[in-house]
């Protein structure tokens, strides 16, 4: 496969540059010049790490490592700018694979008004991407880092959790699709997440006071909240809503279906302090953005740590899960 | 290897965050506030393809990976600002061989100002880095691409080419080492590239007109600010300096060593186009930020494509090389 072939084939299909990105693909580096504050992150997945080839398209594959590189924009409420994007090509994908595979990313570059503005090609022996998102905002303080919350705060979610979950156990345990007719959306959150962007914008206007976007699953990331902002989360296990099916999935495989959905991770959904004064606000904001629900689980007290009541009256107290590099 | 545990020595390890960099590592994304243009690029490299594991230390692959990422903001004429960096670490790698990897990456952070703002953890099969750095400018307009060489402007070369490639040979060879007392300074030209981001500030501001920076070798990168420009790019092979002892360990390997010397890649020196006024301006400027020289080695006309006149009298038109994913 010839790199300059392909990276041209690749430029043909990028839309056109908008003006704030004046230097695009093809230089040595990219030039932009937006006022005010940007958010950077960066994000890698790897093959039989992160995703299995065998249980996703090219084109999911290549949507999902993009839609969770925006997923932490949305989670400071920033409004997505460009995305740089390295791609990692073992000698078994051929040219039109990688075309599959970057359509499934530009889908989602039309959809969030994101700009794909440069990246790198090589070799290996694994499928990897590395993606590098930038977003803005007005100012540094528009955004929402993990260490606001206060004690006060309500604690709210964007849409359901458990569902990415569920949808991984049916991809690994096809027979589990008899216990459920939610299988193909529930399989859907685990391969096509959305990235909560206007959620996390609008809970930014509504002044949230700390937010993150549930990548480890609801225990773990409310962990880093607290953590990081020094406060104890109380939250109640019975009002976090739970994606249709979800727990029946899960519980079909052994363990609690309804811990295994707080504990599941990869929903990309949003988890937010906020002032309870805003909630109100805040609702009408994300169900306008979204057309989803944002749901009350719980509250910001002062001490330190994560509390979640069950509905059978027992007490889960998260750590941070088990240490382990992935 | 617990991720958590190797994040935090990895932020131990971090100087402090500047001013301008309000929310470094540890968030859902880095937070910067810097005014004017920014020039973004990414790089990466993958064990087996640039670098391989036994030829060279973890600091000199933390080291080089940075450095070669950093050599394109030089290229752009831009004063480096932020890099994030995405590991992938094989199960041979243990705790202490990610911290040497980041130490040869920290020495670099440090002489050239770059703030190390963020970055991910991976497994993999496969050592791999990806690593995006951002550079600033006052406006857009002060940054050099390659598109701007016009007839009648000056092609000039910062340092020596041949040494990269005369270093990768002696590590592939060692008897070679034999050939030439230079053989140390060779190899760590290959093994430890600077990224000349003093000269690129000076060039650009002596108003060159096109810029790149040697990771393809002279030939291929003339070849893409011909094309990018629409010019063609006159060498005199005379004139290009040689890294001491570059062309007798090329010769060695059986080729012409000046052609291999044109060539070979990865010396990482900045090619740039200038108006004839602004050479003096320009040479002063360069040896003032980097002790090194600034040679005249041919000179833009109008037409297409590159001609490099050789010693003995015959014209090599290079292409730009095989198209091969690397």
């Amino acid at each position: 496969m010839g790199e300059f072939e392909l990276l041209a084939r690749i430029r043909e299909r990028l839309p056109a540059t908008p003006a704030h990105v004046l230097l695009g693909s093809g230089d040595d580096a990219a030039v932009t010049s937006t006022p005010g504050a940007t958010a950077t992150s960066v994000d890698a997945v790897v093959d039989g790490v992160h995703f299995h080839r065998s249980q996703a398209t090219l084109a999911q594959i290549g949507h999902k490592a993009l839609a969770t590189a925006l997923s932490d924009l949305a989670a400071m409420g920033a409004a997505p700018g460009e995305a740089y994007v390295v791609l990692g090509v073992p000698s078994d994908l051929d040219e039109d694979d990688c075309i599959d595979l970057l359509d499934g990313m530009l889908a989602l570059v039309e959809t969030t008004g994101t700009v794909l503005a440069g990246g790198d090609l090589t070799r290996a022996t694994q499928l990897f991407l590395a993606i590098t998102v930038v977003g803005h905002a007005a100012s540094p303080d528009a955004f929402v880092s993990r260490a606001g919350a206060r004690p006060g705060d309500a604690l709210v979610l964007t849409g359901e959790v458990g569902g990415a979950a569920a949808g991984l156990a049916l991809l690994e345990d096809p027979l589990l699709e008899r216990q459920v007719p939610s299988a193909a959306s529930l399989k859907a959150r685990q391969l096509e997440p959305h990235p909560r962007l206007g959620a996390g914008r609008a809970l930014a206007l509504a002044q949230a006071s700390a937010m993150i976007d549930l990548s480890d699953g609801l225990t773990g990331d409310a962990a880093h909240i607290a953590e990081q902002s020094g406060v104890n989360l109380r939250i109640e296990g019975n009002a976090v809503p739970i994606a249709t099916g979800a727990d029946t999935v899960l519980a079909a495989t052994g363990e609690d279906g309804l811990e295994q959905a707080l504990g599941g991770g990869e929903d990309y959904e949003l988890l937010a302090a906020i002032p309870p004064a805003r909630l109100d606000q805040a609702r009408r904001a994300v169900r306008d953005a979204e057309g989803i629900a944002l749901t009350t689980i719980g509250e910001v007290v002062a001490g330190e740590g994560v509390e979640i009541r069950l509905p059978g009256g027992g007490l889960l107290k998260p750590t941070r899960g088990f240490d382990q590099l992935t």
